[in-house]
């Protein structure tokens, strides 16, 4: 059975054109057929901040355009599709030679954005700006999805260190990945996730499990062993049983292993009241002479946690957070879209109730205040300058990347910067403060015009 | 940038052990120095099951196996952990030759489940067990969150086809992949993701999305060429300007496409107030004469949703289903566990506050009413037979799948069959009916017994 999945394995699931909708390939032929090959202009955007956001924060284009760059159709993914039997031999010869060949502008990774506000356009002939949706759409709603959430909990702990533990309960596997970048670029110091520093250069982090402690019939037992083996990164955890006993038991240790040049470095309290514990732990390991020894929290945090393990003055150096982050468990999605704004020169508008887009080719202007501050931005057409800066730019030309692009850590920086610039009514993790964003005139009146027109043709259609 | 980020991209992330947990390598070194390679047995559960849900529907085992048969440490792998610096050579010696030798015991992919039923056992050496840990929740939380999600969806439109359409607001690549999975084992008709049919065999299903309308400057052009390329299987949506008049203007449409040979098989409503228009749309189509067309919905559904269409009659025939089933959106997250139960042959258990557990080998005894419906369970040392039908059953043996195993096909008809044996009350999407779940007398005794054995460790420590 595993082998007859084989081909299955054998793909890249990250860059396989098949991780698309079916509807795709019926509207490309479609398409084909027709001869629709003229430019596309298609953008993403989030139409709506969910009432529990007042910012978010642009990430994945990255993964966007690797995505872009290495898209083909495999041999044995044409051989499928042909075996499907829905398609015409013209159509799977043109998918044999498909190429993104197209220009993609994009605000930096990192960027502070809001409803309504492009983050990121492709201007492509027709069928590859179309075949790209899905997987563009998964990629940055993600990964801004992450790391808008992660942006609240640096806020909610400033100078603390947050470290990404949610693999676990990840939607899957690339989730955990794209978790622990897109957590670190906003603020994070790191992941407990391995293969993110493979891939990505992340730093990691990493303590002892309970198990560990199960695993030995005395839990002091088990710190000593764990600290001999890792005798460089000494961090236990002491919640396994009853954390102040624990607590008094590293008093105890900390000599012996001393003794051995071996320092403990920190303990982890996962369970029960934290904010009570790390008191009553931080006074044990004080009084013991063990006032170097810092506390690190985890075990079903977020960011309000944070922000009333701050406001307790709890004396926590490090907090490992999970779930709450890498499945943004208070909103696991974002109301965005990917959509055809303009096709052959035309402006194009969807007009569906509640869904109704800005059509064209636009630009994000923001203003800053003389201290820094964001103070609003103009939605404009991209033709159409406005006061202050354009945060749209071009990433690549005709299928290949505009050089030089920004690393990780470039993108990190700039998400850094642009939460010290975000309004201080946004940096509250509390909902309310709306920033404005202000539709130019004309854009507004291009969108009228564009209904005006529809409804003289759907007056002689009815 | 892209070339030195190959080996990335060529490690296939849903089998490289490089997706764990830093500490499980931290942890396994211990183990190695310390000789500590006795047998392990870990168990999968959820901890309690969130208000939301009755009942929680198992799946992604056969991921599980999947991954523990191929998992190695590939020779890039092990010269980056060398590089790394952390480790040492003995044990990357280890690791060079690691396989996963050991046993599984699991419920049947479909199987409903409830609160502390281990839904998964492994049973191997302590290194293996825990090295495995991070994936195997990261798989099985992730299937059974959807699977049971879908489930709700499926008790809430009995009979109609329910497809998912949530790939581009999945949790990345591989949510969108198994989310397909799951959601199909759990009764789904099949998705749009291309992806989910080429690796698992799902059936796919697509129409056309909005921007394929807009690319024509008529509404009814755009309709005439997508069913003329798609001749088979023409579904028009017709929400993008004007749900109402487009009906219309299918009407006018059908007897010029009949001409052509081309029968329309359905429409699509993806905005408004779907129920209302999906009545006003039924009876253009009608009076119309196209009453053997079908309407299809879409468009930020929940089982809440199809739940009040059914009760307002709707005359839908068929659902796409986004983002509420690929995120699990009410319930983004379980609250589960993989811990360790038992270790050199002595029970083992965590008692950090809240986070208790069950120790030893267990084992889940389902009873049945003389109608078939589920009566209760009964959570027992394996070794301790109770009345009812045992649950969890070995599914590999050292290392190797125990055959033959279940196909996911099997695995659908048996979640159907598990819907079906739901005791009433819990086949309602209400909350509060709550399915009976009794823990045998010698499992609460030797809990105890192990407390008393801890309470008098920790005595003699503080």
């Amino acid at each position: 059975m595993l082998r007859s999945r084989a081909s299955g394995f054998a793909m890249d699931l990250r860059t396989t054109p098949l991780l698309t909708d079916l509807y795709q390939l019926n509207m490309l032929q479609a398409y084909l057929e027709h001869g629709e090959s003229k430019i596309a202009v298609f953008e993403f955007f989030v139409r709506e901040l969910p009432p529990q956001r007042g910012f978010l924060i642009a990430a994945g284009l990255e993964q966007v355009l690797e995505y872009l760059q290495v898209l083909r159709f495999s041999p044995s993914e044409l051989d499928w599709l042909k075996e499907k039997g829905d398609f015409s031999s013209s159509f799977l010869d043109y998918l044999a030679s498909f190429r993104f060949t197209g220009d993609v502008e994009a605000m930096a990774e990192g960027t502070a954005f809001f409803a309504q506000e492009p983050i990121l356009r492709v201007t492509a002939p027709l069928m590859e700006a179309q075949l790209v949706e899905t997987r563009i759409i998964n990629i940055l709603h993600f990964e801004s999805l992450i790391a808008s959430k992660a942006a609240r909990m640096v806020l909610a702990a400033p100078g603390k260190t947050l470290v990404d533990f949610g693999l676990r309960r990840a939607h899957g596997a690339e989730a955990g990945l794209l978790a622990a970048r897109a957590s670190y670029l906003a603020g994070f110091s790191g992941t407990a996730t391995l293969a993110a520093q493979k891939i990505y250069g992340i730093p990691t982090y990493g303590t002892m499990a309970h198990s560990f402690i199960q695993a030995f019939d005395d839990e002091v037992h088990a710190f000593e062993v764990f600290a001999q083996a890792r005798p460089k990164n000494v961090i236990l955890l002491i919640d396994t049983y009853d954390t102040e006993v624990a607590a008094k038991k590293i008093v105890k240790l900390a000599p012996r292993l001393n003794a051995k040049g071996i320092q403990i470095r920190g303990v982890r309290i996962d369970s029960g009241d934290i904010i009570a514990l790390s008191k009553r732990v931080r006074r044990i390991l004080d009084d013991g002479g063990l006032s170097k020894v810092t506390i690190f929290a985890s075990g079903g945090l977020d960011e309000t946690f944070l922000m009333a393990a701050e406001n307790a003055k709890a004396p926590i150096n490090g907090f490992g957070i999970g779930t709450s982050l890498t499945t943004s468990s208070d909103v696991p999605a974002l109301d965005c879209a990917y959509k055809l704004q303009e096709y052959a020169g035309l402006p194009r508008r969807k007009r569906s109730t509640g869904k109704a887009t800005w059509p064209g080719r636009k630009q994000v202007w923001r203003r800053y205040a003389s201290d820094g501050h964001m103070i609003g931005d103009t939605l404009s057409l991209e033709s159409d300058s406005q006061d202050g800066i354009p945060l749209l730019k071009q990433v690549m030309r005709r299928g290949e990347r505009v050089e030089p692009h920004a690393t990780l850590d470039m993108a990190r920086s700039h998400a850094a910067e642009e939460l010290k610039r975000l309004p201080t009514a946004l940096r509250k993790l509390q909902a309310g403060a709306i920033y404005p964003v202000v539709v130019a005139d004309a854009l507004r009146e291009i969108a009228s015009t564009f209904d005006r027109q529809q409804s003289i043709s759907a007056d002689s259609a009815s």
